[in-house]
């Protein structure tokens, strides 16, 4: 099923530029890994802030929960989750799901 | 998976007696059905209003929409949905799940 | 770029049953319009409320107003829309954009 | 009588790490005494979050404060409750409680 | 228990001025009654609302939601329920409680 | 005049475990005189919280900021302040206040 | 002592126009008689709203409040009540207060 | 000086189409008039919404409100105003103000 | 005009006594020079807090910013800030303004 | 397109009073060039507050969040972005826009 995060960065202020930097390119490496996966469909900015939102394609929350922790920045991440349903547009555009 | 519901019943003021009754009562009948069906697994009153915490075991977003779409109240229910990921501790209790 | 709309229906209550479904029919021919004419890029529901997440695509705020006022559920319609700026993780899944 | 927690663990940035899982194991112990003792009845995860929903049964909110308060990392906790009344649908559903 | 309620009225407007004061007599009635059987210790008017504070004391929350839908008014109350715990001062002050 | 406090306690982390004790020593013999000069009415736990409940009796708001302000932890207190006026209720159960 | 008031007029929409100018004019009137008596010390609008900020010198909160509901459109307007302690300040530029 | 007015629309229900469009007409011609004199400086749409950002140049609050309850569509306009000041920036850009 | 301030005072933990004391006497030495300039009208304590409201009279917002940055808190300082308009029961009160 | 950006400084404490300075004259420096590009179109100050409104022109919400991460004090910035739509007052004022 899909779920929405709502995901804000809050780094403390004392880590230095050089652990930003790194702590920046484990998260877009493990990014990528979780977009090559099928797990993180989409991902856009929040103008301004340092702040993300990010469609995922997961089995259940758990695993959601699983994927989300795993993030080099886990620790400093504020996370909103929204669990969203099928709509019947999609139904109507793409024709029935198989069974 | 589990999702926890929030429903506060919104009924318009020109009701009749005999409509709230009705509607009550069949109500009751279809959240006894799915009791019965396993999806509704827990429900608790929240004490002074016309409204209620629910526990749902459902497959995904859409299954838990389609129930509650459902209920005979639904046009003047507001739900709030909060998704529900397993907890270490209830693995520590119950040992680890059959694959 | 893209827009992310969070939709709450509110019609009111005085609505005939039929008013009602010629509405939905009406609303839906024309959400497929967009989808078929790549505006509307996607559509979920919001389990358990009369409610969805859209994303769209649109040249920018002008046209996205112009497109949401042309639903046919526009005068009962909630609306609140978020806009999205590019991720860097897109961008290096996809490749640079072309010129 | 039945209460739910809202629980959101926020440790302060500065804990080492063995601090940090010294306190989860100590948590994790006291969790799982109180389960068997009948009074935290069940528990989720909030995807997401460093943060849980929690079913307690208790006779008051005072045993529930004492109970909440004996968890080790309570300094460092939000926590929400909110009471819980019996809902007729399980009264249906089980028959009449017991004198 | 402890129980405090936050109680605010919000009469339909299309109520007759003898409709509101029989409702308003019958109200104050079962307030009296209420206070008499130990139930309701206390109460508060909000100054400036059509609104109250009241104080309960109840054996649980099962007990307030009866006590509370039993009020005349009931269909027309917003109540937000807040349980209360003993505070160790009101202990040093009146010595242990009986067994 | 009656004044209901909403008090929670926001002590900073780098108190010693000593600072602390001795802080919790003399708020609670500062509450217990303002219990006995009958200015400190009555008080709550807020179940889950470091946080009270509490009914002051005073002659204004002065002289409630001023016996707020001669608490030891006043300045780690978040303080929200709630004014009451008399309830018909009271007086129909106590009788007409003397002059 | 003082309280500021914060006030909203919400007039039922099926008010005649008629009935709209008298209840302005009753309303005005009353307010002139509580500032004369000393009781509504000063008002202001708040720009662009049906709304205005007001202070009132009143000996406690239940005399406020019987002030208030003195008022003709009391039953429409919403009414948010601050509690305001004398400071420093204006104790420095007047002189203490006499006994 | 600078307000930021903060409009939304709340037309009641029941208004027919031909007072609708009699109304929008009103309030856009009073808009221009407003434009024209120097009063209205700027307008936006909130796009998805009936609502409007716009920018007004007034000597104080009480011409603000009064322009404001000018509008033809005053009595059903949600109204939040925002008072700005001059910012360092536009002095550098612009060179100090004559006197 | 007018302006209403709400204020609340955030000092950060690390300022010695001394500091503190230093900051207040400064403080009230530049309110009580507001005052005598006719600037600052009236002012109020939030009772339990560090917090006041307050009366200002000035030309416009940008007068208003240039006193309230003249505080020597003011960078620990929360500020919310309401203009007022002029009420028309004054008027009836004071006569017409003069011109 | 248009956006309305509202941004509050949130520094750290520990910044020293040249580090403040230096910050303070970049970000003036840059928001210079962004008006002299046409890209920052105004700005005003939120009265009492260390924040401001500005309102930007560029091509979508990527740009913007170019543009605003381009800030030397963006770090510790809170940026809300508010995307603005062509209102149909300026088209009657202006005349239509050129294709």
């Amino acid at each position: 099923m899909r779920f929405l995060a709502h995901i804000t960065v809050k780094l403390p202020h004392d880590l230095s530029d050089r652990e930003r930097s790194e702590l920046a390119r484990a998260e877009s490496d493990r990014g990528l890994e979780l977009m090559e996966a099928g797990k993180l469909v989409d991902i856009w900015r929040v103008p301004g802030k340092q702040a993300n939102v990010s469609l995922y394609e997961v089995s259940d929350a758990t695993e959601l929960h699983d994927l989300l922790t795993s993030l080099p920045m886990w620790r400093w991440l504020e996370v909103d989750v929204q669990p969203l349903a099928a709509h019947p547009l999609t139904q109507r555009r793409d024709g029935p799901r198989p069974p």
